[in-house]
């Protein structure tokens, strides 16, 4: 398994299930997931989803600059750190956006996001 | 403990230490750390603190924009995400950068980086 080609495939569909049908970002979470949206801290599937979902915005597109990843340590988990812009239907400039994501093993060889850090970088 | 107080005590430590003396860092990473800096992998301290003296500038100060932290599960580690502007020696306009570094706790009660990801956020 090369972890570039797993975080990079991570990452591609994350953030196309995001633009796409954000309540299908659900199975990607689990109950001990958190995520930290512009400093609110949110826990667990559900309330992330509903976090998610009811962003201000109906429709995005989330374009990719930089995925760097590296092991977390023993447990076998993965972080991944991203970097892109964010564009909102009807808003005329995109917003970039730093992201990282704390991917831990599944029992069927698939990863969860245990760990999840969005952050707007305002110019 | 209060992590993000525990949090933000290490940001202030970290960037303070690398403005004034980028060798004093050598103690925060250990054999088993990794540093991706602008997509370059580089594993261990000595390595790393090599590439961090050998940046390109002489002087530079960090300010800090935002601090966020998560536990990043039962090992009792930490992840720290951060945004800030960095201002190098000379130069007319601050550089905006996202880092974020996964803290492991040290049987002396203290906590080394197990992972560190830079990356310059380009306008």
């Amino acid at each position: 398994m090369d972890p570039d080609a797993v975080a990079k495939a991570f990452v591609e569909h994350y953030y196309s299930t995001f633009d796409a049908n954000r309540a299908g970002l659900a199975t990607l979470y689990q109950e001990s997931s958190m995520l930290t949206f512009e400093g609110q801290k949110i826990q667990g599937s559900q309330n992330i989803v509903a976090k998610l979902t009811s962003l201000p915005f109906q429709q995005c597109k989330h374009s990719i600059t930089t995925v760097d990843c590296q092991p977390s340590g023993p447990a076998g988990g993965m972080l991944v750190f991203v970097s892109g812009n964010l564009q909102l239907s009807g808003e005329q400039h995109a917003l970039k956006f730093s992201q990282m994501f704390h991917l831990m093993p599944t029992p069927q060889s698939s990863f969860y996001v245990l760990n999840d850090i969005f952050r707007l970088n305002y110019a």
